[in-house]
């Protein structure tokens, strides 16, 4: 991981800005012969597209994926594919305020002491804008996977917004795309309306928790120490913007556990070992159990909101900032499918890490 | 980071297993003239040392580093450094069962189906004995840091034992050293003890949560998307052994939180931007901003219990394992020194890399 | 360096097929605040680009750089760069034969042998045509060093053509723009003139060597071991289409000296020390002294020629081959661009290296 | 490639000075399931150590491997694997001559500019004792490549000593182990003994020509562009102490040729492809044809000679300085040995990346 790129042999790097002229993310190091057309693509970003309902930002992108290399006749060559997303909806707009001032919660502060220069327009490089680019390469991994790992199965859902959690216990995936905010409870999911409508209305905004789960994944893929699998997806979560948490399985939870209540039993199965629960989210010792694997993380509420807020000018003067414009009242709806396309990337890196370590031997059992 | 090496310009790997002859770090790209002896590593050594008190694993070791290059006359030369500490408590013992076994919660089943071949004794490359190197190296990273960032303290403490957390309110660094727990409440601390003792004489176990903090750290350290200081802080400490999770700043409570209340306002103090609260927990757009870098991680209890678990053989029949030996009632404990350790080198990581894109360029405020 | 990535802190990956859309560079790491827009670059590209005069391929490529990210009021901001070049003389063509035919010479068979799958289309990935997008990344590189390396030129030039040798005696700079061949010699340039024009006419082609030196590079750049200076300039030098060969100072004819002969002795000189010749290159232990950066590379002759070859198919059957087309009789021409474009990258990568690690100390002298 | 750490998934790292209590290579990304014991390593050191006979320096080191990690039952596990090597001829001497004075052709003065500290013990970091540990790293390399690419022969050979080439007609493998220089023309052998023993007798040196092949490499290692097989050769010689030039296949011959000349001509044997010539050495695009590997390069002759050499020292005063000590009149001699294990070490990294990113697919001709 090194600034701009993540992953080690199927390797990312995205690219671009809020409002230039395109972004875009340049993939390295995927299987060739995949099947691989901009309609393969298109689908994941519909699903992270801002301006689909009145809970997402209203800025209109088309988010249109072009391919510009790596494939021929419809399927990934082995060579560097570079996606590329035009930037259609830069509203022209005077940018002099935001430049001069610091928006807090935002970057704007940190870029500018870091580097003395940043692009004020939409955020510059650290608007959310560049996830459209992660779920892109995502959609690359899924498509890689889908002959690599026939039976994986990758799926997120937002199991909280501000204080309020789902029921567990009426969790249905089949309710995910059935509701705007992708929640896996449709009670919940009519709760939250209200509550974000008003939140909407009064120019506020609002945190959430995304879980996703990844079924079907093999046995056998991460590593030791630094190479965990579950250290790779902490980094790759914690690294879409507002993240300020991540957990795998029980998470903060296990902490809260004795040794007794939080061992995952094994017994045999017919395919091999079962596992009696799945406190382990999947992973033990940073290496694949072969059970679900699950990571939460916890999205901070949007910091562009209408209530003044105290900050100061490039020149040290203290003033107030109301952040105008599109923005999302809860931006974690639309990190559901970018939480997805880490996910897939995460596991496409370490399948292809694990073959070319192991080459896909396995220890038997029984 | 790359299976057991972490880092992008200070860059350690770890290596060695539990009851082999040694382990250690490799330690490339240290600044050269870094005063560096043995005698600045082992305090820390010593502080993570097992077999100190009757909360951790009895295992007796001397944890003696020896550097085998790197440093002539007492200063590291910016070539790599070697940390050697030699195992010299591998108890004579019968590890067929643990090899014919494979103990719930533990890496044994994945390294099995991942490698197809493991070494059980002491848990081979997954025992927490690994993190004395990480202990080893993150002095090194100090001792650097003297120098680079002379305001720099990074500080560990446990925060929260099994359900219970403490009492912010009586959070004193003071107490940290006076207790067995690196608790900084010394309510919660006696608490603990009697809590501990208890689960310890039941051959049980219990989850911790681990907070640590880096005041002084210098603002405009992290780098946008994949390379942001939280997203490396993420990976270093869910790399740590029984992570499951890590949260930076208000972390999962940010999820519940409203824009306005999550905000951290910015007013001019004399020496520049001055924060009104910190839930960023320092870091915005993945960048330092001057403030105290705040993360929490969560540690699983520890899985070596004597209640018996079921589990399963090599040749797949049904059994009960009780894990007999010398573990740690809460393994939280010692992973104080550990996420303290993985702090100083992610920070220092950070200052050569941003003075290597940068040149330690500032853009001016006031 | 790892797959199409190429440098450490200055990471340039190149993409981009010969006959797709368009083909560029992903520039990350670039320090922030450089002045840079694609009038900066076009120049560069402008040496590079083919059908300029009789000797190169009449493909007729515009070869018009977009910078689309990373820069801001013309500055770098210390995001990533991306740069595209649009193809636009991808002539119609039936590309038939080529894909059922492995030109010898080429990337067809091992591309396909490897891939199971490749782009026929004039080489796709392994065309020349990519070391376009290396001319630009290179011209980003010089805006970076021109004020963080101020004295340092960097030039190339053709000193051999198939046998035969330039007069060292006769070398002059300025020459090297006033003939189609970058010859510092104006009467080999002459000679070569007929000798070309012979092999153009008969379909054949010839090789050529050629020297890029950068003159004024600090001294103190590169690194021990792996991380050498002259590693990384081989690495550079060789990962160009076409290149056998690469060697530093006195390179291959070190081989044939004496320690006697071949030491470079120091003097002291009124700005610190002088070396009596320059064997070593510029560089010892794979680090700069100061002096001239000295680099050679070997290019085989194109391997598209007239000539009937023997090749086989798709379906193993024994066939002949003549490559027509556009192509270059003499492709070590244009590599002098590229050659000064990798030098340029290797030279601001390894200047941002030191100055992380080593924060620009240097040990005094005198 | 980072610093001091060589290969992408097989990955070495080498630490330790020359005078320092060990040096070693630390070696990440190792199969697991390859049997491997210090007796497999030994053979390999063995080869290498100095002062068998005496056209080497007099150090009289053991160079035993002691393997401190990563094996369990005589396999490696997968995880790093730690080859120690101490250093036991550590000949008790006073350096403060070379501390104060820089060496021609040495990298004291580089060091010392460059880290503003040096270790000047035997050359501390910069010895050619650092090769000792590529040696033991490429042991193992071997060992994984025994059944990952069973019919793999790796020789090494030298073939020039100063302007002495061999006559290529004569070259027999047989006749490499049969005398001191590693000479495959048992005449030139004969003729540079005399040549060498009066060169050493007077103090002086001379440099050397290796070459390295593999017989048996599987086509299809390797990547475009920048993860070229012979880009990872370049560098991995290159890295080598004291080498100046690298040259894969006809090299820079290559230069000379026309395209007629230089074209391998391919026809259909019963096994697949072959060609009529390896002027391409093995490698077509950066991929391997599964020809012979051809790897050649130039070592200059050892700087520490008798003959009195004008330098500077630490003050910057004018000198002469005459380097006395247990040296190597041709360090090239030693190097066959470690060229060899440069080139284990490539080709198993580039079957782990091959099969990581392919999982081993080949287009089928025929």
């Amino acid at each position: 991981m090194s600034l701009n790129s993540f992953g080690h042999l199927f390797r990312v790097t995205t690219w671009g800005e809020s409002h230039g002229p395109a972004l875009g993310a340049t993939v390295d190091g995927c299987p060739p012969g995949v099947p691989l057309t901009e309609a393969d693509i298109q689908p994941w970003m519909d699903a992270r597209k801002p301006g689909q309902n009145k809970y997402t930002t209203q800025r209109q992108e088309a988010d249109q994926v072009e391919i510009l290399s790596g494939t021929y006749e419809g399927k990934t060559t082995g060579t560097p594919i570079q996606l590329m997303i035009r930037n259609t909806d830069q509203r022209s707009k005077d940018y002099g305020e935001i430049a001069r001032k610091f928006r807090p919660g935002h970057a704007d502060i940190t870029y500018w002491q870091k580097y003395g220069i940043r692009d004020p327009r939409g955020g510059g490089r650290s608007s959310a804008r560049e996830t459209a680019a992660r779920v892109a390469a995502g959609a690359v991994a899924r498509a890689a996977l889908a002959s690599l790992a026939p039976g994986l199965t990758i799926r997120g859902a937002m199991v909280q917004m501000g204080p309020h959690g789902i029921d567990r216990a009426a969790f249905d995936w089949a309710e995910v795309p059935r509701n705007p905010f992708w929640c896996p409870d449709p009670a919940a999911a009519a709760a939250w309306a209200g509550e974000l409508d008003a939140l909407r209305k009064s120019g506020n905004s609002v945190g959430a928790v995304i879980e996703v789960q990844a079924s079907g994944t093999p046995a056998g893929l991460g590593a030791p120490v630094y190479g965990k699998l579950d250290t790779d997806l902490a980094a790759a979560m914690m690294s879409i913007n507002a993240v300020k948490g991540v957990e795998i399985g029980a998470g903060f939870a296990a902490a809260t556990l004795t040794g007794t209540e939080n061992a995952d039993e094994i017994t045999m199965g017919p395919d091999g070992p079962v596992f009696s629960s799945n406190h382990a989210g999947g992973i033990l010792g940073g290496i694949s159990t072969g059970q679900d694997l699950v990571v939460r993380f916890a999205v901070k509420p949007t910091s562009s909101i209408l209530a003044p807020r105290k900050s100061i000018t490039l020149t040290g003067e203290e003033t107030e900032i109301v952040t105008k414009g599109r923005h999302d009242p809860c931006v974690g709806i639309r990190a559901v499918p970018v939480g997805e396309a880490m996910m897939a990337c995460v596991i496409l890196d370490h399948l292809l890490l694990d073959r070319g370590q192991t080459g896909g031997v396995r220890g038997p059992i029984g």
